[in-house]
């Protein structure tokens, strides 16, 4: 898998800044470096000092100075991708790293990819996939305790996990391989009680990391959070409260729909996106009807639903229509205007949701906002600190393949207590392991990684 | 003026990026950096090798990571700053950089001003003023000429020149304020030939860099240049030849003025600023009076007026009116439409501009437009290499200074050639000496330097 060219690229963002880094990763790194780069002097540079930091020019093909840089070299052995890396710090401007990079890329290195230094620091073994992944995530993070959770994955905590896990299970199948592919030597029996034990632990540590993929998953993707009343029941206002200054300013457009969907905010650490809808009303006229069936839509999509009444007005047949609808969802019941003389109470409204959370506000004075935000969190990602957990599942991704692992171990177990064939054994745990190793890229084919390489950034 | 306070910014542009870089300098620098800094391993770290690149952890108050980072130090004699320094590169993500820079903040350090870092130099020593000038326009150069002569600027050719003028007068100077300081010590009498001869030299030098300012300056500025014709004289196609792929899409706003600005585009190495005005048609319309106005205004104050005639149809009122506009006036006659049976001929035109160039052209065909841009270029900034000159002057603020010292060493020859007092010799030779001291900044006040500085962005 080890790739043979010498990539290059710009590795801080686009636009003007004091510094800007190109890097250059590959057997070539050196070579090319000692084309381009120059000592303050002008001289060709002879030594190349591991992690040395020096001062230079880099030069164009004309020997010609294009910048002053400063530059310092990783042998393979101690790099971020695991090849020789040079990496060099010019100003920050774009004419200046354009022509750097232009030059790198005369003197024989190629454009790097999306994430292709972390793709090969991947390949050459220097970080796992779930660290890989991480990489980007942290890059990404919208809310410090997404920033927190994906510096645990950076530093290899659900790594740890899932190659735990493997190696229960690659211990338990070796053995069994061994007998199955030299039936003459003397190899121990399956013990079979002793195997049900690790299987049923690996499988009740991967149903822990199931548990919580949810909340990790809305960590690094955001949450989507819906609200939901008739016309005047105090939406708009509730947004602004949730908004607080990051409310965007809105052009309300007269069409089939009223939705508003807001910029992803930080809600006490959950990244959110809000979205306002139509109400629910029963119309014979199509347009509305549209309109009604997509607000629907995006209700049931929603990881939360916010259902606003107005507490200083009896309930219309359109807050009836909405209880309707979502008696059986996620839904936070929310009785507004407060502030109001009271004529819809928590008590009355409480047989419809039988299993929801009441929350009296006033959008008006901010009454209720603050333990509403702790409410929608705990409800999004819980109480308890996910950041702490010692690891976290944050892709749909991987808890599609603890899913996948969880099944075929539960047919392992299954399959040891009704005495199956070793062979038979032998494949469900041999797919187990695979479905792990999906995740911790063991066992990944090349068309995913090179899916999740594409989402990086250039540069990384 | 040694500043006291430790400073920290992000130095990379704003954005998602791989990489970004804090950087903190002052006396505090290494202080804060035990603070926050620890081994991969999690422990303190004793030892500050200079500029040793080192692999670590950001941690916040509580001791928990915020983020793996490489980091590396320079002792003030090194630094680019001239203090102590430390530069962090950690992820390039937003919440990344931004907890990184609180804690080093939380640590210490206060919010580096724009600039700051490069200021720091500036006072340090570590670069004189028309370097510290160019950081920014190397930073900013719109072409890769203007990236040339910013870089020239910063490796101190223009500084250079300065000094050697400077030391010139100096030589001067001293034997004359010595005599004037003690009038009992024997001291040579000024060798007034000498003297004169000197004084001459250096004003040549000077009038040989004040020669160059304008089109230094528009290198650095970018050049206006505006377009100008009747209706249908074939200026839109012209404008959209000149802008090539750089064309942005133009939504025409009726009203007092059809004028359209384009980006600053790369013409042949030069930055300019293309303007497209309304014609200068008689008129009684108030409004159309207005725009007539408005454009006679842009052509007087434009570095280039292009003017163009269709060649196709005799000229109209409106051509003859820009005509005698234009006559006394830096322009460009362009001929368009020449792919069609002419009318109207150069000769015809020749008398009316004596002393301009002309060009036939086709903005439909694209004939002539290499021409016309090379043509441009030569008129903008001539046809010599600018960035191959040993020293440019690029700010209207040397500009302004140098003219000032030629004027007091106009008047110093003078009074040489008079036989003034040698004390009124010397109180010009002292101001030329402060003019020239504005631009090496050796003479310059605070306010200036701050003026000049407060362009910079944060973390240069």
């Amino acid at each position: 898998m080890k790739e043979s060219q010498t990539i290059a690229a710009i590795s801080t963002p686009p636009g003007e800044g004091g510094i800007g880094i190109i890097r250059i990763s590959g057997a070539e790194a050196l070579s090319i470096g000692a084309k381009i780069l120059r000592h303050p002097s002008g001289k060709q540079i002879k030594s190349w000092p591991e992690r040395v930091v020096r001062l230079g020019y880099v030069v164009d093909q004309d020997n010609e100075p294009i910048d002053e840089v400063i530059y310092f070299y990783f042998k393979e052995r101690r790099s971020y991708t695991g090849e020789d890396l040079l990496e060099i710090q010019g100003h920050g401007g774009y004419q200046n790293l354009k022509k750097i990079l232009t030059t790198v890329f005369q003197a024989g290195a190629r454009p790097a990819e999306p994430g292709e230094f972390t793709k090969r620091a991947f390949l050459n073994g220097r970080l796992d996939l779930t660290q890989a992944e991480a990489v980007i995530d942290l890059i990404r993070a919208r809310t410090d305790l997404a920033q927190r959770v994906a510096l645990n994955q950076l530093r290899g905590r659900l790594a740890q996990v899932i190659k735990e896990q493997e190696e229960k299970l690659m211990a338990l199948l070796v053995p069994i391989e061994a007998a199955l592919d030299f039936p003459e030597d003397e190899i121990p029996e399956l013990q079979r009680n002793e195997a049900l034990n690790e299987v049923n632990n690996v499988r009740q540590r991967l149903k822990q990391l199931l548990d919580s993929a949810d909340r990790g998953i809305i960590l690094r993707d955001a949450a989507t959070v819906v609200i939901a009343g008739r016309p005047n029941v105090g939406k708009s206002s509730l947004l602004n409260q949730l908004l607080g200054e990051e409310r965007a300013i809105v052009t309300p457009i007269p069409g089939t729909t009223r939705d508003f969907v807001s910029e992803i905010i930080d809600l006490e650490g959950v990244p959110v996106r809000l979205i306002d809808t139509a109400g629910v009303r029963q119309s014979d006229d199509p347009v509305e009807k549209a309109g009604v069936e997509k607000a629907r839509q995006l209700m049931t999509e929603a990881d939360l639903v916010l259902a606003i009444f107005d507490a200083a007005t009896p309930l219309t047949p359109e807050d009836h229509a909405l209880i309707d609808f979502l008696s059986a969802k996620p839904a936070l019941i929310i009785l507004n205007k407060t502030d109001l003389p009271v004529q819809v109470t928590v008590e009355s409204l409480q047989s419809a949701f039988p299993q929801a959370k009441f929350l009296s506000i006033s959008a008006l004075t901010g009454a209720g906002i603050n333990e509403l935000k702790t409410l929608i969190r705990d409800e999004l990602i819980g109480s308890e600190g996910l950041a702490e957990q010692p690891a976290l599942v944050t892709r749909v991704r991987h808890k599609e393949a603890i899913e996948e692992a969880i099944e075929l171990l539960t047919l392992v177990v299954q399959g040891i207590a009704e005495e199956w064939s070793e062979d038979l054994l032998a494949v469900n745990l041999r797919a187990a392991l695979d479905a792990l190793g999906q995740i911790s890229g063991r066992a990944v084919s090349e068309e995913i990684i090179n899916e999740i390489f594409a989402q990086f950034c250039i540069g990384k």
